[in-house]
């Protein structure tokens, strides 16, 4: 078989136990599929990788439908048309969907969402601010976190996809932004290029020291992408009503059993705080509302962005585990193929 | 100094750590006080006992102003007018408010509420359920928990003054309610006496797999007073968009360094759980929605209470060390002095 006629997918071999390991996919390779009427033949060119791509793989009921042995791995990805028998579809459209972790998916057009022709941004823009990214942080900024101006938005993860367009969105909306990140680089990068008011390294120094001296008026918003310590720590400075946005719990999520342990429960009552835990999914219905603006801030350079992007489908396990060491430098990508 | 011209207050002599101990709280004798013009002297009657005064006792900034050593310990109290200068209140009103452990009390008025003269419920009514209990229970399971018809309800302590209520009120609502507490007659009572549906003694057993088998459909409002693997367990049985009203934390008050570990906060993202807690300070000036149909239901014979009365201020301190071994049978009141 040449290039043309050959795909390839990573498949759940076995069930990862703490973080993925070699063996636990399964690198196969089948022939590009034929499609039938009301078909498309995708060439996948960027696959999304995102923490909660660890939840998918475990196997276990999650929010989504859990994989079984044998699977392609789920991912969410945007690709290119190559081959149409649908009445909507024409060659070279451009589609995003989760067509998971392989070069070439047929579709019959449900479960994939075409780019409006006449687009004019960057077609990894889609993968992050105009995606799921930016509907995460939209949303979860804006609906469950409900900031005011003049109040303090503390981010966790705040120099990863979701943290640091949160951070960009927050000082829009007139907030102090405080992002707490795993580098230097990443904590200067927060603040010097985005804007961020100030950034805390966790890997240095006591945490909840460091979150007292960079809010000065306490928490009013935690949007947290980590869980753990760094959770906890956050808890013990919320104000009055306070909110704390569950978006991600990344600490434990290679954890065989995860344990979150919670000092700071007594001031979560005495100070009255909201915790609310949300998935990007609950919002899709409502995309529009978030797309208008965020396209209007990235055009007028308003909100920034970085993707780091690693090539190659067989490299899609060590991208992903970028995520979880913290060696990803923004948005986490795969171009699997090239584009158009 | 006989009787008539004695008072007796119990004043913290040491913050408590851990478990309040003999040397904690010291009995002191003074002279009744004497009162000038727009004051009123109280003689107390009943003293409430509730698990949030441990709160109180820490010395430490909670949702009241922290106590200093020497106070008369903090404590909501019912008691009657026994002289007055004040043009609003008789001799003989009876008046609610926070007069702390002891017998006698002076007030200028602002920190008392008068019964309405004509009332015709029990005074203890008004330490339970027409009072901050009703408030607690009401406001906290319906303006943040909102149970729908048909919805599970789990309550813990629920055999307590706040969970008797709750459960009481959610059947009303027309839910099914499951209620956890800590003997075979408290689960009796509750499910015998008081309509719950089933009932979880948590000292016997796997808790997960009582819930499971208690909730058959899953959890949707959680109402905890108790915090710790209680809360964990439960936080596991939680149906999407399920709601955990965080009402009291009992399990660590003693706790030099409380910690509570939760194993199931992946649950919590994954099913979209929000957790809120709320004080029921911040609901007083509500109190009228609530005290209408807790008198209707209460006289209709709808909710029942019971409350287990203490006598003699001497043992105030037993009667709050009752409350943290699970001995006491409803409400916990110590009755001061007697009834008008």
């Amino acid at each position: 078989m040449n290039a043309a006629t050959v795909n390839h997918q990573w498949r759940i071999a076995a069930f990862p136990q703490g973080e993925v390991r070699d063996g636990d996919l399964r690198w196969s390779e089948s022939p590009v599929p034929e499609i039938s009427e009301n078909q498309i033949l995708v060439r996948n060119i960027y696959l999304s990788l995102d923490p909660t791509n660890r939840l998918w793989a475990s196997g276990e009921e999650t929010y989504l439908p859990p994989l079984k042995l044998g699977d392609v791995m789920r991912g969410s990805t945007l690709g290119v048309v190559e081959k149409t028998r649908h009445p909507r579809f024409r060659e070279g459209d451009v589609v995003m969907g989760a067509q998971g972790w392989q070069v070439y998916a047929v579709s019959d057009g449900s479960d994939v969402s075409r780019l409006p022709r006449d687009n004019r941004l960057p077609l990894k823009a889609y993968m992050g601010v105009i995606g799921s990214i930016g509907l995460t942080a939209y949303f979860g900024l804006l609906d469950v976190g409900r900031p005011k101006a003049g109040e303090t938005v503390l981010i966790s993860a705040a120099a990863g996809a979701v943290g640091s367009l949160v951070g960009q969105i927050a000082k829009i909306q007139g907030c102090r932004v405080v992002g707490i990140a795993g580098s230097e680089e990443k904590c200067r990068w927060i603040v010097d290029t985005l804007g961020f008011d100030a950034a805390i390294n966790y890997r240095s120094g006591d945490l909840a020291q460091a979150i007292s001296r960079s809010c000065p008026s306490g928490v009013d918003v935690y949007f947290d992408n980590v869980g753990g310590d760094i959770l906890d720590a956050a808890m013990g400075a919320l104000n009055l009503y306070g909110r704390i946005v569950v978006c991600g719990l990344i600490s434990q999520y290679n954890a065989a059993s995860p344990q979150h342990t919670f000092s700071n429960l007594t001031h979560f009552l005495i100070k009255r705080v909201r915790m609310e835990a949300f998935i990007v999914l609950d919002y899709l219905a409502r995309a529009h509302e978030a797309y208008a603006p965020l396209t209007q801030w990235l055009q007028e350079g308003r909100i920034q962005y970085r993707v780091d992007i690693m090539k190659g489908l067989e490299n899609a396990p060590a991208a992903l585990a970028k995520l979880f060491d913290g060696s990803n430098q923004g948005k986490q990508l795969l171009l699997i193929s090239d584009e158009p």
